[in-house]
This record gives C-alpha cells, structure tokens and sequence, in this order.
C-alpha cells in the first residue's frame, strides 16, 4: 500500500525543482521502464501493478488505484518507475554534437532525443533555457532514446566559444544544405520555437546553412525544430 | 453580443460529425486567421475581440469573455473564425502525391501538411481513417498551409490499385533511400503512428525504401511519422 507521504514525494517530481533536490526523475509504463532497465542508469524504486520480475526488493506492488494517484498519465500504463538522475558526464571533443538553444516544448525535445538515437548522435548540450530532459513529457516521448544519448545542460555561449568545431546553424538566408559539404565532425545548433537562435549563438555561428524551400512564394514561415532536426541530422549523416 | 445558440453551433464543431454536416470549420488566432482569409477559402463568420477591417458584413466584435466561451484552446487568440470546408476537388495525375494510411494524430497530420507546404507537394490524399483536416487541433498546427495543400480523403486501396505511379513505402527491409534514384513523380506511403503501413497497402507498394539507422544496435525501434516523412520528402526533392 502507497502512503501519502510516497504519493507525496512521487507527485513532486512533476516540478523541476523537486527533480533537482532529489535527484530523481519518473517513467512509466512497462516498455520505457524496461529499456531504462537495461541500461546503465539507476533504478530507485518500481511501483507496478504486474511483477517485473527484476529488481524485485526494489519492486513495489500497487492497484490501479494506487497507480493513478501517483501516474503522470491521462491513461496510466501499469507501472511507474523511479530512476536516479545520472551525474553529467564530460562532453568529449572530435564527435559530432547537436546543441539547443531555448528549446522550450518537451514533445521537441524527446524527438529530438530519438532523432539523436537513430542517426548515431551521443552528445546532445543543451543551454539552461531548454526544457530539462528529465521532465516526464520528455521521458515519455523519448521512449527509451534517453539511455543511449548523452544530455548536458551547459552554458552554450561559453562552450561555443571554447570550441575548435565548426559551428552549424540554420536560418533562412543560410546556404543550400544539399550542395554544402558537411563535415564528420561539428556542433549543429537548433534555436527557440518561435525565435529561432538567440543573437549571442548566433554570433558564434560560423557555418550558416538553409532548407530549401520548394513550395509557392507564400509557403509556411519555417519548419517545426524537430522536423528541421531531422533534415538536418538526415544531411549530416546520409553521405557517410 | 453571442446568443447561446451561435455559442451551441460553434462549439459542436469539435466533433467531426456537426463539421460534415454544417461544412464548416474552425480557425483560431489572428495570424491563422489572416492567411485563410487571404485563401480560396469561403469566410461564413469571423467572431473577434479586435476588428479585422476586412469583410466587415461577416465580423461581430465579442468580447474576452465571449471569446473563451467559443474557444477550442486554453488561451484563446483574440479571434474565431467561421470557414467553409471546400469541396474535394479531383487529384491530378503526373504529380508527386503524399498518401497517408490510418495517421490518427492530429499534430502528426499538421506536421505534414506544413511539409508538403515546404517542400511544394500539392496533393496529399488520405485514408478515412486518417484523422480529419478539418479538426480545430489540424487547423492550428497547420499555420496556414493548409490553404496550399489539396488535402483529399478516399478510399486509399483502390486509389493505389487504379494509379500507374510508382508507391513508395517506407518498411525497415527497404532500399537504403540514400542510394535509391528517385523519381520526381509517384506516391510517397506514409502509415500509422503504432503500426506502420496496413497489410493491403503494402501488398500495392511497388519501391520498398528505409531510412538507414545509424545509432547502436539496440537503438530507437522507429522514427516518428512526421519526422521519417520530413526526411522522406528531403530526399525525394533535394536533388531537384
């Protein structure tokens, strides 16, 4: 039986803040918890209302009922985990690493997390202003992607501006990505939803690249970041 | 001022029965609103808190509070609009056509649209289970280019049986994209969100392609729809 202080210290952790002080974050259902399961990350405890099976002196079984009370989920989905929050980790140089700038939706930033898994991506830094990949939108949306990317949250000017890497951003007057040569190598910075890359990345962007728009002279402003994310990642990668 | 009827009419357009039976459809916010004014579209009846100094018969000023009534967002946009939804029009033949199977989100499918916008793909035809173009949740998502994509709903298998283009569709077995010639006309497949393209249209798939996976081997089981057509549409038009 959950007690309310559990469901107390469990419900909490929607806030980032809560997150942070205890070092925790939520996933449900029983596919993302068995792929975070499997991966080097910690688990903390399991409330389930089906045995796992594993990790059964950290496995707690509830009812539904229970479950809902403490489910993130409109639906919830017979489980919810608790994980530690791993330490950030170093982010190595000569790899080839995406950057967001003030990426504020947590559905943007769980494809981005997968676009990254799919195309061989390990180093994803974020600034401060992007949504925390631990909030459980982005766990859920990430559906397990999360394990095997690398997420920092750093100063982005800072770590821009002590980089070797060529910096890659893309803004309508930028050149035609298709007829540019991409390197293995490089940052590839993705800006805020509306207000694309901030002025101060974008000073140290030294690679403007564009999408080419194919449609009529009126056509649609820009594309979604996730989607540009993933013609973009589609370009670095596909000749290699 | 609103009567409760107008406020009954309006509000039932969530449902796509009260859409097919009135023909009408909703669009939200001044920007959305502005660009199918400047459409093809029909305008049946603007309501808004500001006026649009355009088609004055059909505008009724309302207030915030009469505004939120009739909303379909949390944060209502200062203005509603009444359009009509325009009848089907015949799809041309000889053009790149993007043909969705069962797609049953409405962001997915707003997603798409946009990229067609972007990427100059006129036609794109639908299942009838693929979600309705006209829900409110498509409308926004679109930011407008649904005025410039020719959206069509048929009966999907006895259009790809009657059609002499080349089907494309994306299946983890495919042609690595990458190196596959692509032609400038044909049709572009695109399946459900959980179960990908249905058995009976992939029995009429003539080009089974796949987009390379470059992560680790246990990497994510498969892209989002919109982000895989993103990519799809990408290579089909980059060497254009």
């Amino acid at each position: 039986m959950l007690s309310k202080s559990q469901i107390k210290v469990i419900t909490r952790l929607k806030q980032k803040k809560y997150r942070v002080q205890d070092g925790i974050f939520v996933a449900e259902g029983i596919k993302v918890i068995n792929e975070l399961l499997e991966s080097h990350l910690e688990l903390q405890q399991l409330f389930t209302t089906v045995s796992f099976g594993t990790a059964l002196e950290k496995e707690q079984l509830i009812t539904e009922a229970e479950l809902k009370k403490i489910s993130f989920l409109k639906t919830p989905n017979k489980a919810l985990a608790l994980f530690k929050i791993p330490q950030q980790q170093a982010i190595p140089t000569n790899q080839f690493v995406v950057a967001l700038d003030n990426v504020r939706d947590p559905g943007n930033l769980g494809t981005i997390i997968r676009l990254c898994d799919w195309f061989g991506v390990e180093e994803l830094v974020c600034n401060t202003e992007t949504v925390d990949c631990y909030n459980p939108k982005v766990i859920q949306a990430t559906m397990g992607s999360i394990t095997r990317v690398n997420v920092s949250y750093i100063d982005l000017e800072s770590y821009l501006k002590a980089s070797n890497s060529p910096v890659f951003g893309a803004f309508m007057d930028g050149d035609n990505v298709y007829k540019t040569t991409l390197p293995e190598t490089g940052i590839l910075v993705l800006g805020n939803e509306a207000n694309g890359i901030s002025p101060e990345i974008e000073a140290l962007v030294t690679n403007r690249i564009a999408i080419p728009r194919f449609g009529a002279l009126q056509a649609t402003e820009s594309l979604n970041v996730a989607t540009a994310t993933a013609i973009l990642l589609s370009e670095f990668k596909r000749g290699k």
